[in-house]
């Protein structure tokens, strides 16, 4: 089958004679794609910065499609469903599935990712077909009356912006700040809205992702040395209630201690990965600051997310701003590696 | 000054020559009226239902103004101040003001309503001019950016819209059912709307009422014998996850225990006069459910709320139908009493 | 095998030749029961209230015992293991047992109740063995350090408690009042003291009730009509901050609005049956009272429950007065019905 | 009077001449104190560590004692009343105030601390007479039958343990380990247990703290190498659901982030003053860790602490392990400094 596979930094390839996936175990399912995308974290191996990751792996985690095959214990989907699957794969049973923890599941994996999370790769959803394992949890059914990119960020990057609004325990006449405006921040302010927030303002050194956020009815504010000052005078000196971290790094979330008020809650839903931010406790203590690290989990929160989907409370597709068919997905790695696009849909 | 008396069942006069009102105590302002109106909970009086009701009682209780003076103990206000009352007059310093319960404070009153609630009468906001007891806490700024008639709900109307779907516990995704499209049942649906209801159920038997509700987004629906079924049938056979009921008869508290989900919430924000309603335990119970009461309480609600107008996220003035001088408020009560508007305001 | 059989009303009666449960379904288990109790409900068959009760039922829905045997489905269970069941048979799967609401599950059952609750008949627990479905579900381990006594009421008078005093919403330093002091109101007890209660009264008719409540700290009181103002007397005048009522009659949930202070929470776990209780509304709307029906859930609570009875914070065996070998079963009921037990424990 | 004055490094001095304080304000009162104690916050200066400290300062910020004097506007007091004075000063009406958070205060101060926190110094507790500020906010009834050494943490260490408590997002079930036990570390273990813990892991280097913490029923540890290991044996592989850290120290921080499981919470109300703390985000994020800097407020919890200590169902004065007259508190700052007592108390 048709499949993009990872062969080094900067190095993906379209192949057409990816073996076709099939169902193994008796919870397996096998998804026909129709729409996929390329998430922020998959420029972790693209960029080459992850040195254990296996050559030939077909990537991608967010996207929808058909059912196509289902293993003999598989109880709610059949094949001709319309699905979204969870970028994380879980098994739904264990400790951490029962509350609701699924990226903490024993069996955590995620599509297209090998082995960085969890013990056990899977291929991904760039491509024509993917296997599924534990369907009944993985895959979600989309109503009739919602598209496919309404639905395919349910997967992923609403769920995951969703996610970071829940952690900053967002609250009705909040002023929210949102820093970092890729399609995970911009959703998070979407969420941030729905939970009750009166005013958003979105953080970002783009000048098109702030203008993105503007049009969302954001307050756009570039990172920098004013920041702080700016949020402050917005907040009458008090700073913001909330803060929705979506970028990942020490200068960011650190940026978003400082301008988040006393008493209030910094959520960090971008990836991070360093072993030694310089946090100021003496800060921190003083301002007495929530400090939480999420990760999305579309398992947990896709029946409320479609929902709101459905009835036109939320549409989350306004993140595209590039669509190409998945033979172009090289292309596409290079536009969002760029800079250059918010959210990029693939179409097999 | 000009005021409004209440003088017996359907007979409301208006009169030159009420005493101006000043301030008596320390804690006192006084008022200048720009915009008051008519509640529901004046149609008690009016229709002759309160037999204790003192005849000349100045009424209302919904109002916004500027501040005229102030007593030497108020710190928060200075003349000249725009402000929105809250209708409870509270102490907020008893035990109950402190953990936010004014309604039910020791010295708690309600503006122009006699001794109905609390031990004091306190005249009301139809009128030019008020007393305000406790002004520290029962006025409220009105920042410069807010006009009058986005605001004056935010002492009554819209906090108790807001208190019902907090007390309903609305949650994401939820499909919320309102029962009674009113003024507080249609700002009940806002607020449910904030704390990200996906779809609302709005159940009058007036076609206008309904109207309004759709127009503001609402699935209306009449209220009688195929009620149940048509919530069922939107709600996968299992009723609404969350139910606001702002009418206050036995029926309609009935009916919202009816039309209710296993494990939802209903509440009830109407003010409930029952003493006996015939409640079946036996369906309560089997369906676990959470009845709860709740009279709206401005002063610990009214700051989220203005920051939620200020900002642009509500906008409660839509269910503003008619607009009267205050001479003409005899009329406004006929209009109100007779179901011909959902909200009267009155210019003094 | 051994069993007890319902034959009518005050008709209970052993049998040595009931049919031995098998496993019938993949997911089933079989279990041989260690310890099972009678339980309040159990009576109304018992006493002829349940028309449509199927003569030859086997009673019991509270057991501990060894896993016997398990079907091809099973996962987490294997024959020799020590179990608790949770009174409540549920499949774990569906809208509602996803998110921990497994009473109003699809195919909810009820062991040894036949049709009461859900569609299908399910044999009890007065026997030496129960076929147990969804047993992933249905049973829980029991630790070796916990023995089967203190892990009985886990199943459902300790979790039936524990219930009411999270639905009561019982906080840090409240002052509860519990009425009805069978077993599940002295372990709503128990459980409002494990959520920070600081002072329990402690309400029922029968002295032997209100030494057990005050044996265990409580303050014990009678009901009726001085019940309120010693309430109030306690109080400062407001009432109790949160009443869990465990009795299930109309008159002992009246006099639990009663007692409850304004904006407390009266939490019904007692087996309501009426169709009309005189609720008197326009008391709970000015008290603004919060009424939540709740059914125990031992499914959803059993892992913090076990934790607590394992390392010693409760011990719910206390609630014992009778131990009676499973062969005189018909005895242990005629005695928990007269009054003259407080919980019968039977061994088969 | 007397009192106990602050001159420099390890040099605390008693006075008898300090000039005894008055009512300066019309909310002041004045107190006679009865018990103080000497807080681990106290070594900061007393160690030499805050180089702006005022020679002269009379130290202490936790004290109980009887009202001696109340300005004309203080409310709810009266001479001859006893009190215990919360170790924050606020003046309970600003922004912060009104949503319960007093360390925030826009007038806030600190007993005995000069201006380490807030702008202006108040005389402290180390004396026989006080100046309270705000003293309808600052000071709280002690009802009789509760002695003034159960009383006194209330004002300090007991609140702090339990907002380390109330932080850590403590629930029914759950292991929590306690860094540090101290007098903070070992009522927060109390808070914990009345918050429902079934099981506390105590955590500190010093033997006999270890030994007081288990007498309380804790498992004690000692930090190092082998703890995070033993932790995980304890609770299965995952870790403590909540941490509660009361040292304050960057090693202590990172402990805590070491064995509390993925999506526990970790409680930071030690005085931390790192303004770089090497932070593992790869972990935290991997782990959805929530970290939350917490400082007690008396203000915001003694009613409940109160009711708690009152009805016997926590008694903090087990902490107390020396009591000494105030004119040997030299001797007892000592005593305190060396790591000889967990808590001293000074008798004026």
């Amino acid at each position: 089958m048709r499949a993009l596979q990872w062969h080094g930094a900067h190095r993906v390839a379209l192949t057409e004679d990816a073996p076709p996936p099939r169902v193994e175990a008796p919870e397996d399912a096998v998804v026909r794609v129709v729409r996929s995308a390329i998430c922020g974290t998959d420029l972790h191996p693209y960029r080459g910065e992850i040195a254990s990751f296996t050559p030939g792996t077909v990537t991608g985690h967010e996207f929808t499609g058909v059912v196509e095959a289902v293993g003999p214990q598989v109880r709610g989907l059949r094949p001709g469903q319309r699905v979204v699957a969870s970028d994380i794969i879980a098994c739904g049973r264990c400790w951490w599935c029962r509350r609701g923890a699924h990226y903490q599941c024993e069996q955590v994996g995620l599509f297209g990712y090998d082995t960085v999370v969890g013990a056990r790769p899977y291929g991904g959803g760039h491509a024509e077909l993917v296997r599924v394992p534990f369907a009944d949890v993985v895959l979600f059914p989309v109503p009739d009356d919602v598209g496919d990119e309404r639905a395919l960020f349910i997967g992923d990057a609403l769920a995951t912006g969703y996610a970071c609004a829940l952690g900053g325990e967002v609250r009705p006449g909040d002023t929210v700040a949102v820093i970092g405006c890729g399609a995970v921040g911009l959703l998070a302010a979407e969420a941030a809205r729905l939970l009750g927030a009166a005013r958003i303002l979105a953080v970002d050194p783009v000048a098109a992702r702030r203008k993105a956020a503007a049009e969302r009815g954001a307050h756009a504010l570039a990172p920098g040395d004013g920041l702080s000052e700016q949020v402050r005078e917005l907040t009458r000196g008090r700073g913001a209630d909330a803060v929705l971290e979506a970028v990942g790094t020490d200068a960011a979330l650190l940026s978003a201690l400082e301008i988040v008020r006393p008493r209030g809650v910094v959520c960090a839903v971008g990836a991070h990965a360093s072993t030694a931010m310089p946090l100021p406790t003496v800060i921190a203590f003083a301002k007495e600051v929530t400090l939480r690290f999420a990760v999305g989990d579309p398992i947990a929160t896709r029946e409320p997310l479609m929902e709101l989907v459905r009835q036109g409370r939320v549409d989350p597709s306004f993140v595209i701003t590039h669509r190409l068919p998945l033979t172009e997905a090289p292309e596409a790695f290079r536009l969002f590696d760029a800079g250059e696009a918010i959210k990029v849909v693939l179409v097999p």
